[in-house]
């Protein structure tokens, strides 16, 4: 049978439905944008005549990685206000965003340099929070990548919204304009029960049924979060809106937010009842192990977490607070994280990394029927890791632990989403990436100048 | 004036004397070796004539960086026994090491592997500790790199030595033979309180009076050593073999072992008043973030130390706990864990992880005269770093945070070692991969035939 694409592979990782297979000398056979078949690659050459033959004997072949949690727009200010306590950060930061993110421009700009990033360190969907959502949109689809395109809500003006009501109206209208583009999907955004008031979360609830479009939000990052809104601290700018004495997850519980519906950004700070309530919901935790250490959140505990059997996705938040989009690198942090908190060697094994970075990312977003596995009949997206050419990747004993504890985001070759190479023997296939980067710095003089660095 | 090599940098990080300075558009001028001179490029040019002028004008340019704790001979394990329980993971590497480690080859290709994907990373310098101190030596001098060579000690047989007189009379015909090479330095390498007698200790003690040679060991790694060792619960493994009834670091003050030339790896369970005494005594540290995550031996509290004053190095511990022997990740991760472990965002800025990997480690060592800075004088041990290609590390606003929580492994271009280059624009000068990649390929197909993986 004549099909598009063979893709020959020392070790395929199927990631589902059994995340712990290594299938040794197997190829993924893609047509028409899907996964056709997986197969031993003898059988393959006997039942395929495929139009293009990828030879990747020597390296691991595995699903695309999906990054749960970043704001692609802020890659422009990778690296500007680090190592800074949270207040004088977000006076280092919020005037910068005032001044540049107002245009949409640099938002599509930063969101173009965090796909060719994405790409290049094997990201085949991002899900995205930021002003003018329809920038991410737009970047990804230049970039042939999958989104989840975040309809973002604040209390407060921006460039981008007036009001929240201005908020939902562009954001319904950016969801109607892209409704057709087969790689961008969509979440609504509250960015926070602190930034977003209980009568908005109302209506969210209400859209997020008839529209069946999950919520994406930032829940418990930090302590304060909880502890003032126990008490509610109106003093303290974590304290949530509402006027419920309690966490602000358990307001989302009273308000029936929670539900297979809802993914929670970060999560760090959970109670044991609170984690129950997660797993009986079906609430998603998008785990951020960089950015909640460099920001000095705290260590959420994943093990607990996975114990419930709540489903724990992974991302990198923003080049702001990681400053890297490398989800190869996220995943080797995430296992590192968990087993030290938990005070066990066991906890998160490479594959269980893996598979937080992949299927369990589409799960959140409610896409796994299309993506995040190598599976008969979803979306071709895949990557190839090449094992065999860094010294640092030798010798391989487990295909799973090369891919977590030892690969690096520059051993990524190929990265194919819906069928089509976006990377290619590491090369860029859909973006001029001399163009990108041309343009990021066109934002970094602009800034500097503007706001000079001391 | 003539001078073998101009290297012109966008930045120059020469981390001492102030670790926080980045010098825009400036050259380092090396010369017979060493560093000449470090000036504005302008100046340069009308200063010298460089024989050979490096043009990294899009690059940072900053000091070697030294990896202050390794084994490795271990690389060719890499991977083998991931996500184990200790005793678990002990069974599985034992006997491979038994089978395999007993061979001096073994040991060396290992070394090579190790040193192949150190130099790729960007490290100019390792401390090393394993069997056959001489394969470790004839890799670094193949390789063309520093090494710190540990004389090991343990007081099981091995296929190395027989006895810990043997491993004493091997060591110092090491030391000996070796003492002309001018890369290589030592250590004498007591594996741990759990493994070495207090007699040896002693030994020890004198004989790195006499040589002023520094004694390097894995201290207080696990919260076990130091419990089992209160009481004396010979039963545990990691109880010291000392008689005194107390913490090992306290075992060794009370012997008058702890002082500037003594190096404790690891060092994750310490109270207040031992930190105290590591800063009263001079102790250094060598901290092995990852290796201590991996094996979840507990979080060490960077932060007390640094504010005490102690000389934080940093390591990689071998490729076996980690599974990376990459300075520029471990970096990330020191600056990440010492964060959150404080609850602080601004313990350990970019600049300090940077300073622990390079001149703290040189202090360690007893070796800052010689490398770990770009100073006047000391020898030309340094790297390049290239942030304007992969679109991770764009745009850049301070150098210090591109290189360290931006880079990755794959940036380094250039590493030059004693004012030679043995890396240059991401192609080895000293070592032939292919050939070092094969030998690790061949113990690793002899390890998998003798124990099959299931």
């Amino acid at each position: 049978m004549e099909v598009d694409t063979e893709i020959r592979a020392r070790w395929v990782l199927p990631v589902a439905p059994d995340e712990t297979v290594a299938l040794p000398h197997y190829s993924v056979i893609v047509n028409d944008a899907r996964i056709l078949d997986v197969l031993p690659s003898q059988e393959a050459s006997e039942k395929y005549s495929p139009k293009e033959l990828v030879d990747r004997s020597k390296s691991i072949v595995l699903p695309g990685l999906i990054n749960a949690h970043t704001h692609s727009g802020m890659s422009i200010m990778r690296g500007r206000a680090d190592d800074q306590p949270l207040l004088e950060w977000l006076h280092n930061i919020w005037p910068i965003e005032g001044a540049v993110a107002c245009e949409e421009e640099f938002c599509e700009d930063g969101a173009l340099l965090a796909a060719a990033e994405m790409i290049r360190g094997g990201v085949t969907c991002f899900s995205d929070m930021y002003f003018f959502p329809d920038a991410g949109a737009k970047a990804a689809i230049r970039a042939g990548m999958r989104a989840v395109i975040g309809i973002v809500f604040l209390m407060f003006p921006s460039g981008y919204a007036a009001s929240l009501e201005d908020y939902l109206r562009k954001g319904e209208e950016i969801r109607k304009h892209f409704k057709d583009e087969p790689l961008i999907h969509f979440t609504y955004a509250p960015h926070a029960p602190y930034t977003v008031p209980p009568s908005t979360w109302m209506q969210l609830k209400a859209l997020s049924k008839e529209n069946s479009v999950p919520i994406h939000t930032h829940l418990h990052e930090t302590k304060d979060e909880c502890t003032s809104s126990r008490v509610l601290d109106r003093t303290n700018p974590a304290c949530h809106l509402s006027d419920e004495m309690c966490h602000p997850l358990e307001d989302l519980n009273r308000k029936g937010i929670l539900g297979p519906n809802f993914v929670g950004a970060h999560m760090v700070h959970l109670t044991d009842e609170e984690i129950d309530i997660c797993a009986e919901k079906g609430v998603h935790v998008a785990h951020c192990p960089t950015s909640n250490a460099k920001l000095a959140s705290g260590f959420c505990r994943i093990d607990k977490l996975l114990r419930a059997g709540v489903n724990v996705a992974l991302g990198t938040d923003s080049a702001c607070s990681n400053n890297s989009l490398d989800m190869i690198a996220e995943m080797k942090m995430a296992a590192l994280v968990a087993k030290n908190v938990a005070g066990d060697p066991t906890v998160m094994p490479a594959y269980m990394a893996l598979r937080m970075a992949t299927i369990n990312g589409a799960k959140a977003f409610g896409i796994d029927h299309i993506t995040g596995s190598l599976e008969v009949g979803k979306s071709a997206d895949l990557i190839s890791i090449d094992i065999e050419t860094h010294p640092g990747n030798f010798p391989v004993y487990d295909p799973h632990s090369a891919v977590v504890y030892a690969a690096s985001r520059e051993d990524v070759e190929d990265v194919m989403i819906a069928g089509k190479f976006v990377l290619k023997e590491k090369t860029h296939c859909t973006l001029d990436l001399h163009d990108v980067l041309r343009r990021a710095d066109y934002w970094r003089t602009r800034i500097n100048k503007q706001f000079p660095l001391n």
